[in-house]
């Protein structure tokens, strides 16, 4: 492959196959699945082999090579139209993920100015896409870890890390460029309920990359910061408004607000592709609600009774005020009155 | 049983045997083992079959009748010697909980007056002090419950209910005079990571009384709040300070915080046994940390990498300034300046 090696990667193409890291075994089993078909790419999406946001985005434009191949090899004349299935299967495979929209317009820009095999053209701008979004994430990286004090000591939450992008992470980008240059000396990790985002994912992508790390409860960070153990809270964002208040995995906001009563910092790490425009009136957003089971099973074992309401949002809305800066591959957002 | 029927009781003794609800297998199973010995006691609170300082001092004074029982059959003239060996068993089963040994000191305080058979005069002071620790928690419910207005939305943290007491709870306590008079019109439990009292006890034990209770993560707490979906947070407590510092599981600090913020407030509802005088600097207690497993496994199923370092402490102080009203049986404490 010819992408640059930043390290761990969830999403590689190899010998004409898109091979990915299956993230719902983590941290258990470490295997890759290998798909060939645009319709596998789209199931996989479906199933969270692969998620995040950046990741899923470039997953997608991985699909439509896969997508273009076979409908050429079907038939050279038609392969624009014989393809529209599985653009469509790709676009519907989550519903909420904006990066998915916008990698698919970008693999069809290419589609009137093909002639011949569609596949060395297409390839080559899912690699580009692939290779911006790793660029970009170690410029966020470097950029969010030159904010950061000697010896500082950060806590993430979620993953925002290589496993969710192509590569080098957002929040985790700011991390590793952190170690990297020996500014940071201490990485907290929250384990992030329900979906053990924290404890499954980052924990492994940080020891896999070397990186010591200590995993606690969610409810344990207000005891932490009370203590004096930690300087900067640093994390991803799903969408970002026009005022600067940011959408991310349930928790955060918790983070937020327990940051600014300790005197601790906050910094979200993000693509401008997050940045929603569109989006003005914080409670304009529709807060999505996901299964009780995700609460009340774990591995299939049951933990609360039957029977019991659940409530379970996927996400939480920090309001600009208690978010020191956002850093994105166009700039600093300094926020903080 | 002499006992009044105040609901759910997971300690109960019947038939000259003590019968312990086994709360290890809640909600999957419920279950009573029937306990003959001390020995057996003793095993039954190391092991957590029975958790709540309350109720771990009236399972260790009924433990007590056993040793009696077995002693005087043995050897009635040096039942009191023979005894000591079971009493120190008894004591020794949990290192920290300080009922149990007010329970076996109040306890050894009859064996001086005792001639002939023991284990009348014991068992019916077992059964009082069963008895005056429900009286307590139904006099603390109905005093918290009036301090609540119309229409309250109550959250609560971990189980200080009838599992944890002789009956009826603390926290819980109040939930249900609250609920009885008709004042709280909505339930939230959190699910307490890392041992999920709230997700396997708490909605356990409320759905068990007919009392409808919405669970949800820990994390997701101050979401609810920032949606002003809640009044009051109503806590238990594990040791309370000379200066009205509250050292309670792990999260509730996390809660404080979050409740002053949002303009919810706070109440600490515990029976005086609880309060330590000797306890001034709130920096002076030592948190216990305990195993990681209890964070990286659940149900035997590994959530986190191996090698991961975890910070896992057992109980966070809350300082008075955060706490608006400590209800005991011997009065209001109200600590908001």
């Amino acid at each position: 492959m010819t992408l640059p090696r930043d390290g761990l990667q969830a999403v590689i193409w190899h010998d004409d196959c898109l091979h990915l890291l299956d993230q719902r075994l983590l941290p258990q089993a470490h295997k890759f699945l290998t798909l060939t078909t645009a319709a596998a790419v789209a199931q996989a999406i479906t199933d969270m082999v692969v998620r995040g946001a950046p990741a899923i985005g470039i997953t997608a434009a991985y699909g439509i090579v896969l997508a273009a191949k076979a409908a050429y090899a079907l038939d050279p004349q038609h392969w624009q139209t014989l393809i529209i299935e599985d653009e469509q299967r790709l676009a519907q495979a989550r519903p909420t993920a904006v990066n998915l929209t916008w990698a698919l317009a970008r693999m069809r820009t290419h589609f009137s100015t093909i002639s011949g095999d569609p596949v060395p053209v297409l390839l080559a701008e899912a690699q580009r896409i692939h290779e911006e979004d790793v660029t970009a994430n170690r410029y966020m990286g470097d950029r969010g870890a030159a904010l950061l004090p000697e010896n500082c000591r950060v806590l993430t939450h979620c993953n925002a890390g290589a496993l969710a992008t192509g590569g080098y992470g957002t929040a985790l980008g700011v991390i590793r460029s952190g170690v990297a240059v020996g500014k940071i000396t201490q990485v907290y990790a929250t384990e992030t309920r329900p979906w053990w985002q924290g404890a499954r994912l980052t924990t492994w992508e940080l020891l896999h990359d070397g990186i010591p790390v200590t995993l606690l409860c969610d409810s344990a960070c207000a005891a932490l910061m009370q203590q004096r153990r930690i300087d900067w809270v640093i994390v991803g964002a799903d969408r970002i408004s026009a005022k600067g208040d940011v959408a991310n995995k349930i928790g955060t906001y918790h983070l937020a607000v327990l940051a600014r009563q300790h005197g601790v910092k906050l910094m979200v790490v993000a693509p401008s592709s997050t940045c929603d425009d569109t989006w003005v009136d914080r409670d304009q957003i529709v807060i999505e609600e996901r299964a009780a089971t995700e609460v009340t099973l774990v591995a299939g074992h049951r933990l609360a009774s039957a029977g019991v309401t659940v409530w379970n949002p996927a996400f939480d809305v920090t309001p600009a005020h208690l978010i020191d800066v956002i850093v994105t591959e166009k700039g600093l957002f300094r926020l903080k009155g």
